[in-house]
């Protein structure tokens, strides 16, 4: 092998960058620095705190199937540097505004071998982490870029502890979460949370993901990472045309686990809103005809089971004017349920009904009790065949004044159907450019007919809801659904994992509020406690909420039913009050629309005490707390469904005693006086 | 999401999968059994041996760009057995001839969704490990196969330490190969080896590497593995026509780690030779200009320093007919070397010399000394400019009386050029499905012109010396000439972790024999004993092998010499007398030109006393034991030169008693008396 020579050239090719100085940045208060530059010619960034290393040494570049790669003749040839600071207003969101201030460092980096050809880097340095994008600019040498790779290196500066959901597998982000020592993980998706060993709390993920495949993280041995994009069939895994700018990855960075869940940098490395005026998009409750599906009781498909009755219909629209919801779901109206119809073999139908649906009658009936449809495509990830039908089916919902639709597309990795340049069927994973493409299609289609989207089995969330906030909530993990028949169901920790995981993303619509837990009851069932069930409504932030259980259910139930009546689903402030990932957690949250606090709090398979100071609320001021918690001899296990419901008078000086119990949790209403 | 569902769509899907009874078998000697089966629509296989599992539970499926993929609605519909028993001969090796034993399981299985495909997998299962590979039969609605992925499983049943070489990554097989924890590994080249706790040793690999990507072993957590193909530029990793059959994935099972350097296991795999006669392959040793250009004392481009003259060659020439080298290497006398050739931005011309080199003077001189030119081909990767050339520059080196190329493909990972079907340059990783095609027309083109090759940089070997016995040796993994210029250089337990994991895969062209290790030389050097460098030639199997330091270096050491001298290069037999992975080794191997055995014997860093019985050695025969051993102050670090040659008369009933000082070794000549 003759790497002696290529030694030597090297050594030539990246003399100047030998005399370059790195560049360096810090975040506005001064705690986190990043330093940029190249050596040898290598691109490399790392990113200290406080003094202390948390990402060591790690290289930035590209390979290409169109062009040589971007690896090791670059050199830093200019810098430019910048603050910033605003603060812009959520038309709906877990808070009301929210700060945007970094300080930026950009790089460029040239290839000094053959023709020269250009790339910068663009960190975002903030007090709660770090962004950084590749930015390819407008040049004769590089004009259309075939990535077949980003080779974005991590390397962690410490050992410790990763949850993740594995990539590049069978399933989607169906995953349980992983809890191992960093040197343990294999490929993750993203967000990616790690606790080092000296408490450091990170998490990985990446924000603005347009028109790019989805970056895993890929373990390199150590507590090394280097980023791999999710693949295509076309061969690159992303193909652009210069100038072009990728998504950021992002890497978060807390003194604890609570600091993680309020960190804003994802929302902030997006655009701001493209849609201009979104009064049109309102979050909202709703209930559905869906879990009955998932318990058996009747069916997606036509026949004597049929959910989607015209009648059914009628009786949940009834149960939601009488409770308050805004919204109700209605799965399997339309054809195309009867058969193999998972994994794309047989079309769905989108405008459709099935004979003993009237879906004209079922939205007028709907207005009349002041209720909303929420609409339906189950695309069962054929792209190829929803597409062609996506305006019609948008068309047809608006003119019956239907304005959310919740998309579906149940299909395993790799599986995905689209029609490539020469009309041939292509499979594709659930997440690379063609499925980023179409995610944002859909929501840009539903914009234009005024319509909000709720993805299931969606692309991941990378913050896109700011800029189009008509993109109100999704799924991308094991929903509620997994406790009616998953083997196994959602362990107690499950949705603590997700609020340090799948949560950190952005909203996501669990579907909470299951209410027949009863341990009597055979098969599947919910490993929690019902207070915790109420509690999710706080925790797991979404702008729509689903009470996911049968009305019949809520009705045997008024008492803990009551709490969801009354949650609201858009607030005005958030705060991570305690918490460690995967064990317990509690959040508060304002209402937007008064002066009443929330309060939730989870807890994994361990009974936990937790004492909570109430100094979130406001000074000052009384409020009644109507509190919902764990029996004394509540237990997901044994007794899920043994609950006290009380109501106390607090003020911020109080300490409140949380008592969780096992695979339990906590729901408080405060309302103020 | 709609899971349910789909579990009882499976449950339907599968019924007959659920009845189906999993088919066993097991090796000739009943220890290793193999089953295979489907159950809830996964196709899986597990494997056992003496009762204990050693692979649980796996699945095994495909994911295509232009199809539905294999995953979970297969049924296993039919298996056929059989038993095979032949001993065939090598034309040259490290044996005379090998026993093939093996029961084999073929198990059919189908996709009932939609239109009906089929693959089977057929497990070939010795005493010492098992072989599988894929068949894709003519089927009507399976005819152009466009694999995205290969997802075939690997779950280790216990934990244990795995040496292996991270894929994926920036460079190609040239890394230090990692010892860490199962569950620890990255991605990983093949042959990964691995021992248990139990203290088994397995060897995870793959046989028969043809017109397919090469796969990957991903870590995905636990104790799992899944493969994963090297990438393509065209999207689909694999693209075939059915029939086809996939190479063999093997695991090689082994009480210790000396049972898997005599494994056979991978070569019984391979197809017969399809070569025919091929006598005009001839094992051999050789010198050459080479070294020279890694120390920097001359330079394979134009100019003052130039080595490949006609003045240098006819002195090399010289010496080798003096000291019985068959072969003299003279790389850098083709034109291409001047400018920035790496990575392929420039383009070698294969016969046109530089003006102070004349080929035709120097093949002439060397045929009439009985010495032959080893003709070269560095690439730089450069495909596309290599292969219009290919066919006149094998003529070229057969009308000269070349029989022996070495070839080079200097370039980093995602870095080789190829010419697509449009005719554009397209990049693809070294190991992709385009370089397993082009390294095998490189092969086929040569045995047309009788010609033998060494690639360098190459595909790694996956036995194809069995079928194409002009694929003599290849390089694959850091060489010597990291101790010339590497950072760091080879480790001194470098050599011992090849001997238990690339050379598992077969000959490499380590190029031994460097005895300018003084420590007083100034920069880099070998971290080795001289005795060690010795041992090499023994425990480093190739059928050429270079003696590769400058003829001066070796006339001043005249004693050690010798042994490079007297050592052979083709064996009746071999035999692997201890060893642990990564520690220490001792093979013997049996001239097949003569009654005589050799010895060599490599240890790490550390300083060891192995007692080796003679028991190898013919019954009733004396032998004259010429050693060469290290010397009692000898160290890698601060005495490399110290050796101790002595002779002494043995038989098979003696034992030795071998001291090896720190990163040191050991060779042994037994002369049949």
């Amino acid at each position: 092998m003759l790497r002696f020579l290529i030694t030597c050239l090297c050594l030539v090719w990246a003399s100047s960058a030998l005399a370059d100085p790195s560049f360096k940045a810090t975040s506005p208060d001064g705690k986190i620095m990043v330093e940029v530059g190249s050596s040898f010619g290598e691109a490399t960034y790392q990113i200290s705190r406080a003094g202390k290393p948390v990402i060591t040494r790690s290289k930035m570049g590209f390979l290409f199937t169109n062009a040589p790669k971007f690896d090791r003749s670059l050199s830093a040839i200019s810098h430019t540097t910048r603050s910033f600071d605003e603060t812009w207003d959520l038309p709906w969101g877990e808070a009301k505004s929210i700060r945007n201030r970094f300080n930026e460092l950009s790089v460029t980096f040239e290839d000094g071998r053959g023709a020269p050809r250009q790339f910068s880097v663009t960190f975002r340095i903030y007090d709660d982490g770090v962004g950084f994008r590749y930015n390819f600019p407008d040049q004769p040498n590089l004009k259309q870029v075939a990535i077949s790779e980003e080779m974005t290196e991590f390397n962690l500066a410490e050992d410790g502890t990763a949850w993740w959901q594995p990539a590049g597998e069978w399933n989607r982000y169906e995953y349980l979460y992983n809890r191992t020592p960093i040197r343990e993980v294999g490929q993750a998706h993203t967000p990616m949370t790690v606790r080092t060993k000296s408490g450091l709390h990170l998490s990985f993920h990446e924000a603005a993901l347009v028109d790019y495949s989805s970056m895993w993280l890929r373990h390199a041995g150590g507590t090394r990472f280097i980023s791999t994009l999710s693949p295509s069939s076309r061969g690159a895994k992303v193909v652009r045309t210069a100038p072009f700018s990728t998504p950021w990855r992002t890497i978060q960075i807390s003194d604890d686990a609570a600091g993680l869940v309020t960190s804003h940098l994802i929302l902030n490395l997006n655009e701001p809103n493209a849609l201009g005026d979104v009064s049109w998009v309102k979050p909202y409750k709703y209930v559905g005809i869906w879990w009955e599906m998932h318990i058996n009781k009747s069916t997606w498909g036509s026949g004597p089971k049929h959910g989607a009755t015209t009648e059914n219909a009628k009786r949940y629209i009834d149960f939601a004017a009488e409770h308050g919801f805004r919204g109700v779901l209605i799965e399997g109206w339309n054809t195309g349920w009867d058969g193999d119809w998972f994994g794309g073999e047989t079309g769905f139908d989108f405008t459709t009904a099935y004979p003993d649906f009237d879906l004209k009658a079922v939205t007028d009936y709907a207005k009349s009790k002041g209720v909303h449809l929420v609409g339906h495509h189950e695309t069962a990830a054929n792209i190829a065949n929803y597409e062609p039908q996506m305006e019609a089916a948008f068309a047809l919902y608006e003119r019956l004044g239907v304005d959310s639709v919740k998309t579906g597309y149940v299909a395993d990795a790799g599986g995905a159907r689209y029609r490539d340049a020469n009309g041939h069927i292509v499979f594709e994973w659930h997440d690379g450019q063609e499925a980023v493409r179409h995610h944002l299609r859909v929501v840009e289609t539903a914009a234009r007919h005024k319509i909000a989207i709720n993805a299931h089995e969606p692309i991941k969330d990378t913050g896109l809801r700011r800029t189009y906030p008509n993109w109100v909530s999704r799924e991308g993990a094991r929903g509620q659904e997994y406790n009616a028949w998953g083997n196994p169901e959602n362990p107690p920790e499950h949705e603590v994992n997700l609020v340090f995981t799948r949560m950190l993303a952005g909203p996501m619509d669990f579907t909470p509020g299951i209410f027949a837990i009863n341990p009597t009851q055979k098969g599947h069932r919910a490993r929690t406690t019902i207070a915790k069930q109420l509690a999710l409504y706080v925790t797991l932030y979404s702008p729509i909420q689903m009470a996911a259980d049968l009305p019949e259910h809520y009705l045997a139930n008024p008492r803990p039913f009551q709490f969801i009546k009354d949650v609201p689903v858009d607030w005005s402030e958030t705060r991570a009050l305690n918490g460690e990932v995967g064990d317990f957690v509690t959040i508060a949250r304002k209402d937007r629309a008064s002066d009443n606090w929330y309060l939730g709090a989870l807890t994994d398979e361990h009974a936990r005490r937790l004492r909570v100071p109430l100094t979130f609320l406001d000074a000052g001021r009384t409020y009644k707390a109507q509190i919902y918690r764990d029996g004394p001899k509540a237990d997901w296990d044994k007794n899920p469904l043994d609950i006290v419901i009380e109501e106390k008078m607090v003020t911020r000086d109080q300490v409140l005693d949380i008592r969780l119990a096992p695979g339990g949790g906590q729901a408080i209403r405060f309302v103020a006086q």
